[in-house]
């Protein structure tokens, strides 16, 4: 099957929002939690979450100004910090609750019935019941002019993660985790490792090393 | 387990370089596919393809300018156009085999054993093999003073993909397709779906969809 330009342009809204979010791939579920400073904590999932560079750390996503996500975004640049807390088999539908339109000043933690946990000097919400979890400290934003979202960069300060599950060469098994994927707007899935494949050279094949 | 801001720096370069590529979560798996209009083809391996919107249709990615994906970005800035082309449980091993570092003209297409294939009107190779692709005109590129790498924004233009995988919503089963997805530096998943659910409401659970 094949949609040109043309055919992509008179798609109707919501059928094409679905197909054009299955292109890039599975995607990351992460839940974003913020606080605005007065004791309201804000958590919101996302499918945007990229590594940007591990020297130094620093993550990426893109935030929709004017959606459900925009206290989350207003949070993270007023307060300055955050975390990003990956989505795992146990908490999949509370996670996704958290894109309900509540009003402001309701916590998506309480709402979804997800735990907030606090790390001493970090500003922003751990979620309990997240398995790897860490909190960034805002670097930069901007306003990509093509489409008006907002571009957020964050430097990674903290990491935890259970450690039984962080191979010798620093890999960390998410399978093991239950991280899920996203694909789509909607759909969740759990994973089952194909292989570890070795750094690729030219003059030979990969080997599987897990 | 906690590694607070000093541990992170602290670690070994390799050891954090694949710490810290776990942690966005799952990963999407694309090639890149490319030409420098004197007919040498590029196939580059990238887990960093994420949405951007969908109105217009806006892909992006992050590229290292001083790696081995060196060519495919000057490809890309040159010519304008590009394809991608997600990565299935068929061609993992191939599809991995191109980041291996290989001479400027030398085409990771024959080396790895894919497929390159054409569609009128557009300027980069499709991957034959691969069951969901797209191509792409280059609408922005821009270095991230944080690192050092590249942002690519890409509109798509033409989309190919089996029909027989579009659900009625516009969504697409890149299940179905046996997409892959990444963790870390190297390591590739198929997936089991948990459910598609409902957009989210504030005064009900989510229902499954499928």
């Amino acid at each position: 099957m094949h949609f040109n330009n043309e055919e992509l342009g008179q798609l109707e809204d919501r059928y094409r929002a679905k197909l054009i979010n299955s292109l890039s791939g599975f995607k990351s579920a992460n839940l974003i939690g913020t606080t605005d400073g007065k004791g309201n904590h804000n958590l919101a999932i996302v499918s945007s979450v990229f590594h940007i560079g591990a020297n130094p750390p620093l993550v990426g996503m893109i935030m929709r100004p004017h959606t459900v996500t925009r206290d989350t975004l207003e949070n993270i640049l007023e307060l300055g910090e955050y975390t990003i807390n990956q989505v795992n088999a146990d908490i999949w539908k509370q996670s996704h609750q958290t894109s309900a339109r509540y009003e402001q000043l309701v916590s998506e933690f309480t709402e979804a019935g997800l735990t907030p946990e606090w790390l001493d000097g970090v500003k922003a919400p751990f979620v309990a019941e997240s398995r790897l979890k860490y909190s960034l400290l805002l670097r930069e934003s901007q306003t990509l002019e093509i489409n008006g979202t907002v571009l957020v960069i964050g430097e990674i300060n903290n990491v935890l993660v259970e450690d039984d599950v962080i191979a010798n060469d620093g890999y960390i098994d998410i399978e093991a985790l239950e991280t899920v994927a996203v694909s789509g707007l909607d759909s969740y899935h759990v994973t089952n490792r194909l292989g570890r494949l070795s750094y690729a050279k030219p003059d030979k094949k990969p080997d599987v090393i897990d």
